[in-house]
């Protein structure tokens, strides 16, 4: 895929969905319960995942979606009941590769709530633009996308039954879209962060997130936070 | 002075206001815009700072007390329109020097503001209190000192013009009384925090703190925490 | 009718409005005051009331609507002042016959004010989607039925005058959509309690519920529910 | 001890702590980790307990307290890291002892949470009290022993460190106050429910109460109770 | 113009606004600072007001609408600084005269501040809405009008400056459509009245409306309401 | 006894209790299920209830207390399941009568629930303090009988066990004290309501009373006023 | 009497109440309706004023009260329905007199709502204490006093019967306190604006105060400040 | 241009943005960092500004528009760290040119932060509209706009990033279009201000609006606002 963000961070209009089917075809790899061994997804990894809601003590983590940032998604599907996950586990804890969310402090609570393992180091697009794009409220990631990167995405699959046996091609596209794009929304950022000056505290913040998650699985989340008067 | 924390840090009621006069003379030292040069508080220095209110726009820094945990404490007068405080700023930035507040995100944005420089390493006995005393919402500094160190200090003066040219004796004991046992209390939290297997969970917060304090100054504090959904 | 949900349960898109009316024509019976002597619905009757309002004190029963689940529906009209119908109570206390509703808590409470009958055995397609579908806040049954069922209803007689002498054909319409579908709605909540394995506490819940619409009445309702601290 | 709640439940001013300390020696029998093999504590036993604060996800169960209802009370201490506790967890599951509990609500969750055991049949006071002292919002422990056993306990251990490796004698004292007298509430409470008809709608409340817990635990307490429309 | 209420009040879809004015030329009689002399408006006029705003202390009563029910309007204008009508007092305390608003405690506030005189007796539709339509938290005017008589009326205008000295077309179409219907929705709101037995509760809220108003302009108004607890 | 209400109504300081003791010996009569036939208790009977909780649906009035302002009180017990009470109806009915209360809103609408009957004519003192007593928040019966009375009234057994079969003598004194001065503070707020001329307003609300009563049994009370925009 | 503002401002304990009497006998002057002719009451007049309540359009004006500085008060009370006191008007309207007020935007709207006009120019004690007493919310006149001018003032009758034709020695005194330690306190205000450079800022601040007392009367307050965005 | 507000201050539907490129074409010129030595904008010049968000702690000043009323308009963009702009504060505080803003409270204070300039004389349409628009809630510039000049401007670029080194044409036609139209609006609020006579009133309150943007810049906004009680 001809896809390059070094070289051509924020051209507007540039990815739109069907541009990137016509360039190169999105492939979405279905996994169950782990990454393959031996997958090797570069030094920056986009993440999201899927849960059946929002309450960690009951509702179990389904679905783990990455992407390399080049055009093609993985999924894994986590069984009911499952604590361990090996190679995915192996990723998420390597100090040698960043792993890229959007809000990720809900999904790096959800994986160490599955797995015990802490997600690190990370880097956050939502954070990034509260940090920059301090003239508005709307950091949502389907807002961002249209914005900086110009690809519009669904969110109609957001709250599906995403527990079920089989995902739906519509949950699959929805669940591989949530990452197929944060790398270039990521350079995007970045370009404003060195504009005005942020880009050190941007990185203070992202080096305390896994922290914040494992804070907020404890109980030590608004209006409780560690942090209050 | 006969205090030593490491040896006997929770006997109750051993440290009342009198017994201490007895003992060991306090003595409260007073300097005008900075700490004396040489002045060597060892390696962990407890630190409070007063103001003209909590709007740091607005209200600026009056007083900064520090305390070696030797039961003396030093207060520093800083001056309407002062910016600069060499000795202070480089006891505060000193990477060998612990600074122990209680709360000490309001007195390392206060100093900020007032200084420009970011104080670390830092430890809060305010968060430490959080993180172990999970069964109450009272984290004051009056009710620690109380419960957990046998100290009865008063809060009389709290609210009293600290930008006076001349501070009254009611002022300097209220304002020495915020370090002096700043050291025995951290060393009773300590043990519970080991207790409790949070030591680590702690060390991460108070590595955050000074960033927290910066991001408050910049407007990220509640309800606009860079942490949000 | 052909409808066999223990067949089939969750075929989507398959009992659209239009489908339903060519394979089975749907009949409403209107009956005044009670059921007909003699009206067998079977094991399972799925139930939903319209009053004149929600406080019962006040506002007084209008309408029983009742279905076997075989595609058609029995209205009953309640007059003005009184306060017995001798058969459906038989059916409201029948142990042998379960009383299928969405939000039953209302609708129980509405026939025990009516009626002084306490409804059981019971199960409600709210509380299901709430014990089973824990990412979402839409529990609503027009959504319900568009997701699970594939059935679209409308809900624009719902705040109509119920108290009429005589309903209009839309009434009659909405009053019956109301419970045509509970029976395909419960198999395939019941598929998902059983995959999460939390059939047995939906039944402790459905237990409880008569009790709840009984402390309803009396005025143990938020914010006074009985079990608060 | 001469104390027969079945022949006296309510004379005012009757049962004054020193009156009690006069007539039988008060025992408080401190145990570790669960109860002695053997030890029979009749067929309605007093329970209460004590956590390091009201989050489960974090905050552990210390201290179990029971009184057969003779004046005497057992304290099982809970070890950090503990899962399991024979002798309790048989006596919680007994169907042929009653537990009676002043808001079980939090008690069952908790050791529900602690052991994975449902504790049941149950009684709670502050329910019975909730459904006949309509008149008023006061149904906390304390101030239903002053008005209706006569018995003033103190609540001042209420948050301390439940945690500690050795409880204090303050502690120990308040642990026991909770459970001695819920035998004689009771009693006072069953005379008021007779009265006013309400025995049989308290005891459908009391068999949903481990549910309740159930539901709490799970993420389905307030503002998201499972029973909300 | 063929509309009866009396004989035909409510046959839904018979009043639509085309239909009005293909069957009668409807009037909109515009008078400056008062009725004129000798206008006879019948048993029953419908009034409604407008005014520069809702703080009857500084908002003044600009426009003064009255219909017969006979499908024609007639508008005062009320100059700046006006403080008497006489013919139009003299309608509003004519006790022979039942003036029948769409929430008259407004307007009868706004017509005593203005002129001091006290309406009566009265007739509310908004307050017959309350009392019948228990089923709705919808009772406004536009609402109550396509229910319950028919007749869509446009909303348009209503904030717009009444304070000009000349009135746009637009103005005066939606100042008569106010009061041109409200006959008719009396007549239909009191049909279920009497079929729920609600008319002497009516009456009796009618009859303290002037005194409601009144008090709200003294400011005995909610949260200050004079029967509050 | 010497107290006459008509020739010195409001001499600060006069009427204390111990000075009422000793001028005329209070009594208090106590009647089961209603009054005694004939008695007469004059023109205008003070009158307050005490019930089993403030919800009318649930909790039944157990006591109605009355006094002809003589000084001495009657206390009627009202018994569980009981629906009339022909000699109490027919004063609260008696045109002739004037019922003088305090908080009467809740008062009438409690014996309504009970036996039906509508309360009237009325007087209000609270009523009659919110409209002279513009400049205080403080209309409790307590403290309008220190401030205009001068009379002492403790309001310890307010919320105590008012159903139980024999009242106490604490809960005795307690019921009477609330109408034994209710004469003389009408006389206290009716000079001031001359003065400031606000009596015909407060008759008017007086008026409106019992139908007030009556929407909140309906449920028209707040947050659902009968008058609400 | 040896009051000297000038000479002495701020000695703490100084003008303790017992102490103004023994040194000059404070005399309260009351006049009805108006100010005496002739009377001079110097270049900074202290006042307050007492009214019916907080509501202009309903809470009439009661009393007026002034002081020289000189340790004497003057009271003047305004009748029902007075609507001028042409020599007070002349003193409000004085440009060479400065009025001295605590929290002055009540008293300026209720002497612009009594006598139509408006007080300049002016000088407000509450604003000069919110602008240099940013440490704290307490700006109430009673703490001022005490912690800046070492006075102590009783604030029992604030809310008594002000419309009384009699005042009684103790509303009188209360009303005379308001005003005669006014000067005192602004001569303490002073020096600390003065110090923090907030001098010029108070003053812009109280030539617009009559304004915003005009705005209030004219339903511009909060919540709908006519600066509001 | 034709464009004379002098003479037609208010012909409805006359300035449609069509009919103004027509007339006129629309110049906007681009400026950095200030205005152009030399450029004369009239006696009144509207002005707006464009920031990186709502805290001027954090958010800088980034361009400012200004408008002479004759249909063309000047934006400047300011730099990151640019704390001066002779000409631009000139202009700012020239008290012989009228500067016009819409809501100029957070203008006012926008430059006041940036330069440290105040801008005074002003005129604000926000506060006009309030003054004189009672009858709504209404008092965006789009809606004033559309209702009393007749023109329609987009808000699409309101939240858009500012600080981008090069201003896309979207950009620049929105910031221009926000003070094209003020001469007109502020025209036709004058003539409303003078009809009811509030023109005095609204220009006390524009006199005071430096001091207001003054005051929220040093923390007194709401819920602190400076004149609260």
């Amino acid at each position: 895929m001809a896809f390059k963000p070094g070289v051509d961070p924020l051209p507007r209009r540039v990815y739109p969905r069907q541009a990137l089917s016509a360039e190169a075809s999105l492939t979405i790899y279905l996994h169950k319960t782990d990454l393959p061994d031996g997958l090797d997804l570069g030094p920056i990894v986009a993440i999201d995942t899927e849960t059946m809601g929002l309450d960690p003590r009951r509702d179990r983590l389904c679905v783990v979606q990455l992407s390399a940032g080049d055009g093609h998604a993985h999924l894994v599907q986590i069984a009911r009941g499952q604590t361990r996950a090996p190679n995915l586990e192996r990723l998420l804890t390597n100090p040698d590769v960043l792993k890229l969310f959007h809000f990720g402090r809900f999904d790096i609570a959800a994986m160490k709530n599955a797995f015990g393992v802490t997600t690190a180091p990370v880097w956050c697009t939502k954070i990034a633009s509260r940090l920059i794009r301090t003239f508005t409220d709307r950091h949502g990631l389907k807002y961002l996308l249209q914005e900086m990167v110009g690809v519009d995405v669904s969110k109609q699959q957001q709250t599906s039954d995403w527990g079920a046996a089989e995902l739906t091609e519509a949950q699959k596209d929805y669940a591989a879209s949530d990452v197929l794009y944060l790398h270039a929304l990521k350079a995007a950022l970045e370009l404003r962060l060195q504009r005005e000056g942020r880009m050190e505290l941007a990185q203070r913040c992202f080096d305390f997130l896994p922290t914040r998650a494992e804070l907020d699985l404890m109980g030590w989340d608004e209006p409780n936070d560690i942090f209050h008067h």
